[in-house]
């Protein structure tokens, strides 16, 4: 497959590619576009332009209607844009509905219904357990049997470049919990779902209806308060530790464009009980790359997850709960074995103990005022084109009261 | 204030209540309503036909673009249909808009945005920390400094009347787990409050700003499966043992119902950090009753909460996550301190231990299929007359695979 638009090479936004965002230009409103190379195809556009089936789906502020929609809608416009986008004959009527990227402003994608974060790599929760559970297994008796998994905030779910202001709360003191700015602002690096089609009240979805009901992937990166949570969190969870921001990538990557990424997934033992076995290899072989201030502090391989997309699909829904459009399901905390594979600070910096250097010669424990994180990935993709993802990135505000 | 409608002597729903809910005659759309004894105040006919300021509200599938609209809508629009209802000379053109609540069907009042449930009756919590962790001080450290909470899924809230079905889930075995139905079915019987009026993104919300931002109140019955839960619930907090449902009452009664019930809630030691303080006393003289088959087995006394529906919203925004219209705060299981106060079962029966001995010769531990329950609630109103809200029933059918 090779495109008529003019694509840098090693460009992670190919004709294999072709994520869904929304955007607008100055003085328009927001509608839903792909990226390719530099540029943003107007589906809107096009489609009144009558060169795509359906207009309905594209004149709008958010992916939902189209997600909803189905693969069966899905799988036709994605085909018919490759065609739009590789044949020379359509080159004249297509050319003038793409817009340099760098021209317009992208928007949320997507409205959250819910948000789900997992804890699926092993890496991690190892990680975490150690530092926060000293004295006791690292790993808690359900983690290998079932992906650990809790809601999130959906409604402060926000788009890259939103700015993230240092959130106050309650952390233990000396004597009871004291209040203020948290002094352990962190990341986390994730790869997230999207669902697009519902399902219905009563009804598990299988592992096999993975490809059925989602509709693409995005990065998230989901902040987080470690002293907020360490004081909150038992027994129900986190919750103001995280509430307060979760930034996503502005574009969604097809389910279709990453079939050439999927690997097989880490061993699982013991064998995992039925509703969440798979048929098929479900890991991704995405490498995720966080920036701070410009310095890359950390490569974590999501192909290590240790439990997989289609899993935690099916575990979320065994239960009969059912699935809305626009329900967003994060990987939690992408870790490799490696120090510098490592998707959060908390981890990176053993808890602040081991402060990170970072070539311009500052250190960092937790994030300061004024830090930017930048958090993109990339997989292999059809022709060895690679996939890419949108960056999510946040700078850093000062807490204000 | 007496109204022309026909009301039976301690109707819960007299001219002091109002509360709003949607609902449809045979064949028509939904539209908003409010009750009044026994019959339904159709509001977009109401509005159609001039008596109503603002149609917009009311012509809609759900109570959200109302809610949205703020207490400077919500204030004159209930003092006019209080108008409407008192001022017999409207008798002649608003009787025909009544129906009969017996010949419609009552629907999800509102979209859920977030769905956030509390922990805040000290007896349930401390009940439920002597049953889960025996060998520890039942209340953890966090709780008397901060109304403890997390997110539920928005998604599976539903509405009163909708079949609950026995879920599946992972539970301890003495090897590891086991896979199937839950056998620990239980209901917690709890008020929510629903958030009207949206809040800026990192702006935290004072717990004065109560009446600004919280439309009105609901009955929640959250159906939890016991054995799931205490399989799952390390380190991440409560997930399926909660998600499959969760049911509300149809009618939301407005808050400004229930000024006369304002009571001053149990005194608070140690003395909450300011941000949770309040000038005006919230406890709320709320008697709920929960029925099993039609016996009654608890009347949970929601005036005895530690945390008030006030600090529950501040704290939630504490860390400047935004407010949006729909957004759902359960108050977590309302358990007094005498056993026929406890608002679910696993403290009725002590986990199973002390089975409830109904009057019709059954037995119950947790739910059985076919169990119906029915949660109530009144509260002292205005004039001596009480405010009701609406029942949330629900009965259980046999898990299915």
């Amino acid at each position: 497959m090779k495109t008529w638009v003019p694509i840098l090479n090693g460009s992670g936004f190919g004709v294999n590619n072709l994520p869904y965002g929304v955007f607008s230009r100055r003085g328009e409103l927001p509608r839903v576009g792909v990226a390719i190379g530099e540029q943003v195809l107007d589906l809107a556009d096009l489609a009144a332009a009558g060169l795509l089936a359906d207009r309905r789906w594209f004149a709008a502020g958010s992916l939902n209607a189209f997600m909803a929609a189905g693969r069966t809608v899905w799988q036709p416009t994605r085909e018919r844009i490759i065609t739009l986008l590789t044949d020379v004959s359509y080159r004249d009527e297509v050319e003038p509905h793409l817009s340099p990227v760098a021209d317009v402003e992208l928007h949320m994608p997507f409205e959250v219904a819910d948000y789900v974060d997992f804890y699926s790599s092993r890496e991690h929760a190892t990680n975490l357990g150690r530092i926060l559970r000293p004295d006791s297994e690292p790993l808690l008796p359900n983690w290998r049997h079932m992906p650990v998994g809790y809601h999130g905030r959906a409604g402060t779910v926000v788009p890259s470049g939103t700015p993230v202001v240092r959130p106050y709360g309650q952390h233990r003191g000396q004597e009871g919990p004291v209040f203020g700015p948290t002094a352990k602002l962190d990341i986390e690096a994730e790869v997230g779902f999207v669902v697009g089609t519902p399902s219905a009240y009563a009804q598990p979805v299988p592992t096999a209806g993975f490809r059925d009901h989602v509709f693409g992937f995005v990065l998230i990166n989901d902040w987080s308060a470690r002293d907020i949570q360490a004081w909150e969190y038992q027994p129900l969870g986190p919750f103001l530790a995280k509430s307060f921001a979760t930034s996503i990538s502005p574009w969604v990557v097809p389910v279709a464009a990453l079939e050439p990424a999927r690997v097989p997934p880490p061993e699982q033992d013991p064998e995992p009980l039925p509703y969440l076995r798979c048929d098929e290899p479900w890991g991704l072989d995405v490498t995720l790359q966080v920036d701070l201030n410009g310095h890359v502090v950390s490569r974590p391989p999501f192909a290590g997850m240790y439990w997989t997309p289609p899993q935690q699909l099916a575990h979320t829904t065994v239960n009969g709960a059912t699935l809305h459009t626009g329900d967003l399901m994060g990987s939690g905390t992408v870790s490799g074995p490696r120090r510098d594979q490592r998707g959060s600070l908390i981890e990176l910096t053993w808890n602040g103990d081991e402060p990170l250097e970072l070539p311009d010669g500052t250190k960092r424990t937790f994030l300061e005022d004024g830090d930017t994180v930048r958090i993109q990935a990339t997989a292999p993709g059809l022709d060895g084109m690679p996939i890419g993802f949108g960056d999510v990135t946040g700078t850093i505000y000062p807490a204000v009261r």
